[in-house]
């Protein structure tokens, strides 16, 4: 294929740290909870939701329809300049993201891509640019934390040229 | 055994509804997204979140550590009175609840048992009373999201004497 390529790196919490958080068992958020009956990695990801028009931080699900082939070109990029979003896998599946800085614009060469472990969840901060979730396929179950209600907190940006991704 | 007994009965989100949300795909939230390669289960729990006292609305891990008998006897009950709090399987388990309405004490001809199909979680709405978390097998993670950080956000009520939990 022609055009610009991004390769998905196994994603870690240093290095997605510019974009936002990875939900997983940090044992630098350990904490025993129900005498010691459980054991919580606290506050791993902030819900940060603008309230305003009636807004709220809510809890949904998102189930794969149409499994993404691989590699796989995009042109689209997307962020919601009002809130945060996390995805969560609900059984164990790895996943990609494509992120680039918050800014008015997102060009091919400000692209990073990370792939998951299976087990790790994402959370974007607030007005960070990402592809639009793909799954890699049919029947994968996300649970997503975001902003409901309100006004629009939707913004795409059209890339140059379509990227091709390519995944570790 | 002796004394009271409640019995947990499959969950339902009309039965639930005066304690919380059931958080799984909802026929009545569901819409397309992201071209229809996804269903999203919209807006199925409102995270309900005081934010005063520097407090925010978090996403957690649990991880249970040690499994809890069958059947299970309790005398505890908490709530959190300044938000809500979701639990939610990362992986396809059965898990029990235990409920009573938000008031100023529990008694146990007030509770409400409830199981999960596998596939649910559940979002506790604010004050509402519930059984700590437990688990029936040890290594179950849940993605929890409730409040962090701020003033105390716990409260409890013991029992008049314990009540044997049974799971239908």
């Amino acid at each position: 294929m022609t055009g610009p390529v991004v390769r998905a790196l196994p994603i870690t919490p240093e290095q997605f740290a510019p974009f936002g958080d990875v939900i997983a068992a940090l044992p630098s958020h350990r904490q025993a909870m129900n005498a010691a009956r459980f054991e919580r990695f606290n506050d791993l990801a902030t819900v940060d939701v603008d309230t305003d028009d009636g807004a709220h931080a809510a809890i949904s699900l998102a189930r794969s329809m149409s499994m993404t082939a691989s590699p796989y070109r995009f042109d689209l990029m997307e962020r919601h300049p009002f809130g945060s979003q996390a995805f969560v896998p609900l059984s164990p599946f790895r996943f990609v993201v494509v992120v680039a800085p918050a800014g008015d614009s997102v060009e091919a060469s400000d692209l990073r891509a990370f792939v998951t472990d299976g087990h790790q969840g994402i959370n974007y901060h607030k007005g960070v640019w990402h592809m639009p979730l793909i799954a890699f396929e049919t029947g994968q179950d996300f649970l997503i934390i975001d902003r409901a209600g309100g006004g629009s907190n939707y913004e795409e940006c059209i890339l140059g040229e379509p990227v091709t991704l390519e995944v570790e």
